[in-house]
């Protein structure tokens, strides 16, 4: 979207004596941790309670855009329409830029077509499309009818592209010149065309047809006399970041090459728009917590999330799960008869199928995380498989000593001991097995690893740790 | 660390036609999701195995740093020294501030305190100070002796400061001016002093104490007229680090205040560094793995760890685990009686423990990433620990309802459909509550939730798995 055209003279420059004061209410209001305290939170509520607008409003105004969103966060959802009401004019962009989505929808549903629309044209694009994307169509098209046409037109193009794509986090303001021009005209140009963007961090260098050619850091602008041209300041190897590329291959590469911002160019190559990391720090920390939710089978683990939601992804996990306990319950079933007759075994046999459980799930944890950050190729996976299969071997021997040599010594029965010792051994090597087999195989079908290797795993540790235990104490007759 | 004096018409302006082939030869060796082609990996590993030294060098040449560090993860430990000295004059500081820290132990152990030195001095501070911190202390004085006074004043001055805090991380290398200064004279003042820092993205403020008073971003100085003072162009409020605050809680601010870089202040508050958000991208990502890692018991996950050490951290947790197995397995020990008289008991309980389990995890892993980001907080943990009930309570009287009503079905019994259906409402309500309780319980007690908290719940929903449902059983008459 297109800044306006702010001068930095005007746009910066507040009074220190009343930024002092701000600076005061804004220590009495956060703890050492950064987090809003609870005392403050409660004085807010209860102003809130007793309709004092004003004193809601002189709480909140010296409050960081972030914080005020946090603010909205730590209130019940019926609150917080109220407290939008108070504080209405403090209500910009930015705030909703750091809502939670669901508490942004929340808010979003309350307002106006034309509200709507206000608060998108002060935010960024991409700021600006992550409001737009969750509406329905129709309020979606009401609300973009309302904009001006040449921000309409931005948003627009960057809905084209798909969700969760390089095109959708790319801002449209960016500085792009020829290389041919020098550091005192491009400083030149900067400080005479008063609509050229103001975030930014990096001039793109471009030929002819719009295709970037190099970049030059504003460090290096700043440090080079100015006869000097562009083409001989940029750097032309530079990372471009093709515009239908996942967010999560985007994040990564900010992350490998130290990037602050990045070129976003089109199928022939045009200069499109740019990426900066404050928008991929989002990315990098969702995409590591999604790891951890999923393998628990926890969906997005969202707490603003709507309950019935969250109670519906969860239940549907746990369903998943009730099969694959229902299966390894059936293979104790087989082994009826000789519980019957030697109670003790349905005493021990939990001890093997959760000890399996647990190293699968360390092998698992790891596996995944190796493969999202790309440390886990093509090239190292039999490495990986050989170092998992020794690390299995080890705990496996280890613990099944600690529990054989433990149950014939408790129940003075070697043989019970033997039986508990060695499935224990075979249920370790199960468990370190699959917990890399099953992630790698499904990742190579381009199914995500974290959302569906944890029943596998479970279900082979499960089964093994039954079937190992109590088919070894059938076989040597000791029931 | 100082840069050297580099002019950027210089430094910044390679042959055009040469970078097209590199790019090309790039190309090569790198697959759509930009990792390293097996293919190219394997040749390299060819290369290396003839001793073809030239070959080597030619292949691993045109590739980005980031990219020679991956290579060296890829391939084997024992090859890792081989392909060092092939490729000897391209092991810069920037290789080695990407490798892994074990695989850069690795190498670091064959080089000389002064080849070590020759490194740390290419490097930034921060990347010098995490390459030196790992030394032993014997090791990391010859390489201080070998240094240039200055930088090793500088990374002195960062190890005295506790590891994984904004000291260690920080850079000495930031510019910093009067606030009477204007904006032509700070950029003659740049352009003068070749000495000055070349990768910086906003210039601090400060007043005669050398105490922050505002920033500007390099783009508004750029955008500024060259007469107006930079008192007017600054921005005074701006978010200042002290340089004792954790570097999680520092990756925290750069977070929710969208920060490009910051000014680390002392305990006097005089500005003594930055941070840049390059550095912070790798602590974010490396946080939220810890937890899911944590969580599952496999420590730092790092699978370049040495086996030995790696087998060492899973076996502990795993004994860990072991204890509250027995736990639970003495539980069930108590009702040996009962599963005698009636085998289908045995059968049955491990569907109750292990869905409880389950439900445990998920919601254990909500609530420890919601810590880790600040989203629950002392203000909203009662409603948390609301939701997180009445979620159990659906997912509870769901699943209850089904197993319930399928043992009635399959089994003919619906006194034992009654007793597993309750015990599963039960198990159900201790894993929502367990899962929540006890990380929050942790969390005010300042103990990391994602270490410790698995045991507690998996124990609590193991032992109350077994105990409701066979105890119930008995109460009841069924056995």
């Amino acid at each position: 979207m297109t800044v306006e055209p702010v001068d930095p003279l005007f746009a910066d420059a507040p009074n220190a004596e009343i930024e002092a004061v701000e600076e005061n209410t804004r220590h009495d209001s956060l703890d050492e941790d950064n987090q809003l305290k609870s005392d403050f939170v409660r004085r807010v509520r209860n102003a809130l309670d007793a309709g004092e607008v004003d004193a809601v409003y002189a709480l909140v105004e010296p409050l960081h855009p972030a914080d005020i969103a946090d603010l909205f966060e730590q209130i019940d959802a019926d609150e917080r329409p109220a407290l939008a009401d108070a504080i209405s004019d403090l209500m910009g962009g930015e705030v909703f830029a750091e809502l939670n989505d669901h508490v942004r929808e929340g808010l979003v549903d309350e307002l106006s077509a034309e509200d709507i629309a206000d608060i998108a044209e002060e935010m960024e694009t991409d700021d600006a499309v992550a409001l737009l994307e969750d509406l329905e169509p129709e309020e979606q098209q009401a609300v973009l009818a309302e904009m001006e046409p040449e921000e309409r037109a931005a948003i627009e193009s960057a809905l084209a592209y798909p969700e969760e794509t390089a095109g959708r986090l790319m801002s449209r303001d960016y500085i792009a010149v020829g290389e041919h021009m020098s550091v005192g005209e491009l400083i030149h140009y900067l400080r005479d065309n008063k609509d050229l963007a103001t975030e930014f961090w990096e001039v793109f260098i471009v030929d002819a047809r719009h295709h970037p050619v190099g970049t030059c850091q504003l460090s290096w602008i700043l440090r080079t006399d100015r006869h000097v041209t562009l083409s001989n300041v940029m750097k032309r190897d530079q990372t471009l970041i093709p515009v239908g590329m996942d967010q999560e291959e985007v994040a990564l590469r900010f992350q490998k090459y130290a990037l602050i911002s990045a070129a976003v160019v089109d199928e022939s190559g045009r200069l499109v728009g740019q990426i900066t990391v404050d928008d991929v720090v989002h990315i990098i920390q969702e995409e590591a917590s999604e790891d951890i939710l999923r393998l628990s089978g926890a969906g997005d683990g969202d707490i603003n999330e709507p309950i019935l939601m969250t109670v519906r992804t969860r239940l549907s996990w746990l369903v998943v799960n009730l099969g694959t306990a229902i299966i390894a319950s059936s293979v104790v079933g087989l082994f009826q008869g000789a519980i019957a007759r030697f109670a003790l075994l349905a005493v021990l046999m939990p001890i093997v199928s959760g000890m399996g459980g647990n190293a699968g799930t360390q092998t698992l944890a790891v596996v995944v995380r190796a493969i999202a950050t790309n440390e886990l190729t093509s090239s190292n996976t039999v490495r990986m498989v050989l170092r998992e299969l020794r690390i299995a071997i080890a705990n496996g021997l280890s613990l099944g000593l600690m529990i054989g040599s433990g149950t014939t010594l408790l129940f003075g029965n070697p043989h019970l001991g033997a039986v508990i010792g060695a499935a224990m051994v075979i249920n370790n090597l199960v468990a370190g097995l699959a917990g890399i087999l099953v992630p790698v195989t499904l990742d190579r079908l381009r199914i995500d690893p974290a959302v569906s290797s944890a029943v596998f795993v479970t279900t082979a540790t499960d089964v093994m740790g039954f079937f190992s235990f109590l088919g070894l104490a059938v076989l040597t007759g000791l029931a």
